[in-house]
């Protein structure tokens, strides 16, 4: 009590964001990446975008096929300078587009937030559906097993 | 993608913020809740600041006694009271304290949100041990099965 008694309020500044998108489903990230977004330009911080390329998703057929993966890659990263174009049109400066691939929640975890550092890190939750087997319901992980603070936006 | 690219970055704006502060730990509750002041503030949002009184706490003896439980309420009462007048000296205009009893991360979810309807919770974590069971490790409950964007904060 004495500790918080000679407390003050401290604004708290980002100076990088990350937001995680999902490259299957706009509609889940389509509020965390306004509130990243808002974020970043209002602490005029650098804004990290990144998506998964879920190699669990394709059959194994498929994973072994480079074409198959070369194809999504592109696709991811198509997708990701969309992104990036929004958040510069908006009035974000620092942006940076980020591909990965694995388990959602265990890359960006274990690979990364550890490489980026952010102070703040950004996901989509779909309202309605909370199970399915995507970034959104991987935000558990990333709010459990990183050390930087997770806003889970819905 | 095409509604992706026919889209537009929108500021977001929170008009109510509720933050979850542990009473039991300062520490882990600062950064917290220097962040729903930061936003409050900066959105000119209600902020509603809960405390839960842990029944689980105390033991099978003190949970029965009613002058324990109503110390444990005005100590809590007390000290909503000091966080409220930081968030006003902070410049935070329109602050409601919200004390309420028993599991904290079900409390919060099933009772506090849906009477307070905020647009954003906050809840902080304490950076070191995350095992700890105080409204810092209760961050997970709140996240999973509350309806509304959760941020958690370390």
């Amino acid at each position: 009590m004495d500790e918080l008694k000679e407390y003050e309020v401290k604004k708290i500044e980002y100076s990088k964001i990350l937001i995680c998108v999902d490259s299957d489903d706009f509609e889940s990230s389509r509020n965390a990446f306004n509130y990243a977004c808002s974020l970043a330009k209002h602490y005029n911080a650098e804004l990290g975008i990144v998506s998964v390329l879920e190699t669990g998703d394709l059959n194994i057929f498929q994973s072994l096929d480079p074409e198959v993966l070369n194809q999504r890659r592109e696709e991811i990263k198509e997708l990701l300078e969309v992104y990036g174009k929004k958040a510069k049109e908006y009035g974000v400066q620092d942006v940076h587009m980020l591909v990965t691939e694995g388990g959602p929640g265990a890359v960006i975890t274990e690979k990364v937030i550890p490489k980026f550092q952010p102070d703040l890190v950004i996901v989509g939750v779909e309202k309605k559906n909370r199970t399915r087997n995507t970034i959104g319901s991987q935000a558990a992980k990333i709010v459990n097993n990183s050390n930087v603070s997770v806003s889970v936006i819905r």
